[in-house]
């Protein structure tokens, strides 16, 4: 997985999944650093990710104004289109493998960046097999990134301190006005995250900061609605205001998410698609405690409020996008950018490591059980401290008439 | 309405209906004009508005950390607590209104100050009138607050230019993200107002900053769900993404609210307690369209987004809550603080004047129908033109581990 030999070729990079307020930055600092590196001779950016590469539709990064690729870093959501593609495996089907290989001799690639969750890392690894098995020389790197936080191996992925922050300032805002009037009210905030509860964990730093959730609920433990009900019979006993914050991946004993009979449609990888859960339990609420309830869901806003993006983040989203490139131009292949973590003493220290690919793909980080506290409705102070340092700083906001100013790329078509 | 007699006494300032980003901002400009004013003996905060007055639950402002009072400007929603109270009239039931003045009497109370909106100032207007009938020496101002935009003879509201901003920043965040994949999607963003569509049609200045709503539906006219099934398949049929913003408001013809056969519950002024019109309108496109749908509902995140204020609606906001003290201290009574601006050629300047209550309670502003195109599906150019500089400048933040520091008021009980 490491060759001393310099590799000579264009690169293409590219964006996948559900895109978050800083995958852009991670595509600067990979772009950035593929236009500064020597051996690579042309820098494409895939439309809507792999598909733009099945398509023949590659963006001719070098032709970019250098000033509009930098505001890729206050621009949200993934500038180079993204996708939900599931690719097959070689063995079963070889078209797709077969389709990206004429590309790739097409336009002489041989590097390949894949910015994604835990899926993109699977086709990441899935394409690099296939290059070295019919023997061409292409190195692939991931770079990881999902709101969710839930990749395998790194201490944190790129998106999720953003959407962290987002996420508990917005708590901090609506237990301000959810407690505006002295008359009783229940109030529900939804929050993402299908398997791993590290964004509605997030939720919490707004109760450290004095105005948050006093119940938090993930899906990494069984929900009961009892259990819930004795739950918030327990605070409205002693106040008449509750706020609850939950993820929309809760699910009872028998693994049926509580949101999942509003729902039905799946997307692309099969999974359910969720949502509708804030208003369900504002409904079971309304019945059980016959007052005012509102159920709030943070929807899209969460993973794409770049406004509000942690400069920490950012200056992560950006450097594991360059340090893939480095890595690759150094001869490395076959793995995934990943974070090294300290947190000693309230000092926060960050720096790279590579991780094989074979080794993340696909499996999914949780938050660990002993963080969530025994009640199971709220986390521990160990949360808190993992999670604090991933939201500091404010980036500098770049704005015409205060309104965000995102770049414009020319997007001129490679042929 | 004037004297100029100096009037020696204390004063309440209280803050009712619907919080904002900058009702607190308000409140400190009076509360500090008060603190300040020789004449005034005592400043009082009422606990949660007019019933804070009925209950005998004044704080006491003048004990409070002058830093701490400062931090008002930082935090959003009413900090002193607020009520949905109609008043009732006094000529059929003076209960409330006796109680009011023995309050007044009890703590020597000769300045009144109410920031709120429509509501409120209808009950500043029928306490001022009381007091007078009954011969009690009180100055009595209104201080305008909504994010509803809907005061008449004020150029806009204190409240409004943050809430627009912050509905113009999610519209093109979310533009952003809606617009990621190739694959066809509708979606459906949800803005408060009842009866006037200023703040729907706020998010057409993130379309014209480039990343909006593709149509925008203000209740200012009868909607058409044929009508908008066409408006959405001509831009169908050309892209294979639509964005969509309406206002909650939205009614057909016979005035019956589009979302109206979801809900059944009221609020305290018997208005009809809308949403959930997001995914209800989301349902039927995906019905009618057969493709993948989202409904976002930007709920309470729209009036209490203080990280995303407008430093403009915060300086005219403390301005309005300073100007309303300055001038019962001068002598006035009976009036309403208002804004009179000018726009021209790029600049915009302000200034406060007084409205008579009598001639602002009880009524709404909508919005010009001149200012809302001829398919009533969105806002002309004068529309973006009154609207965008109320949005202006980024207020310094004040952050504790990068997330809000909001003020802590002792809240100490009047005796």
């Amino acid at each position: 997985m490491a060759s001393d030999q310099v590799l000579r070729g264009a690169c293409i990079i590219g964006q996948s999944g559900g895109p978050t307020a800083v995958i852009n930055a991670s595509a600067y600092g990979a772009i950035r650093a593929a236009l500064d590196a020597a051996c690579i001779t042309k820098t494409y950016g895939a439309a809507h990710g792999i598909k733009g590469v099945l398509d023949d539709k590659l963006y001719v990064m070098d032709a970019e104004d250098p000033k509009e690729l930098a505001l890729l870093r206050n621009t949200p959501s993934s500038e180079l289109g993204s996708c939900r593609y599931k690719m097959k495996d070689p063995d079963a089907d070889e078209t797709d493998y077969k389709r990206i290989l004429e590309i790739f001799r097409k336009y002489d690639v041989r590097y390949f960046f894949y910015n994604g969750g835990n899926d993109s890392m699977d086709t990441c690894n899935k394409i690099s097999k296939y290059c070295q098995k019919v023997g061409y020389d292409c190195r692939v790197m991931g770079i990881p990134k999902t709101i969710d936080n839930d990749l395998f191996g790194t201490d944190h992925c790129p998106g999720y301190g953003s959407a962290a922050k987002y996420i508990a300032t917005s708590c901090m805002e609506v237990s301000k006005d959810a407690t505006v009037y002295d008359t009783p009210q229940i109030t529900v905030i939804e929050i993402m995250g299908r398997h791993a509860g590290w964004l509605a964990g997030a939720a919490a730093l707004a109760t450290a900061a004095g105005a948050g959730p006093d119940l938090v609920y993930l899906p990494e433990t069984d929900f009961s609605m009892d259990r819930f009900f004795d739950d918030v019979a327990k605070i409205w006993s002693s106040k008449n205001k509750v706020l609850i914050a939950v993820s929309e991946g809760i699910h009872y004993a028998d693994g049926t998410f509580v949101s999942e009979a509003k729902t039905s449609a799946t997307d692309g990888f099969g999974h359910a698609q969720l949502g509708g859960l804030a208003v369900r339990l504002a409904e079971e609420l309304k019945n059980r405690f016959n007052t005012k309830v509102r159920g709030i869901e943070l929807s899209l806003l969460q993973r794409c409020g770049a406004h509000l993006a942690s400069a920490t983040d950012l200056a992560e989203a950006e450097l594991a996008g360059r340090a893939a490139v480095e890595a690759a131009v150094a001869g490395k292949t076959d793995f995934m950018v990943a974070f090294r973590c300290e947190r000693s003493g309230g000092r926060y220290s960050c720096q790279t490591e590579l991780l094989p690919l074979s080794e993340v793909a696909n499996y999914e980080k949780k938050v660990p059980m002993d963080w969530i506290n025994p009640a199971h409705n709220g986390v521990t102070q160990d949360f808190i401290d993992y999670a604090l340092p991933l939201i500091q700083g404010e980036p500098e906001r770049i704005v015409e008439n205060s309104l965000p100013r995102y770049a414009k790329l020319k997007k001129e078509l490679a042929k």
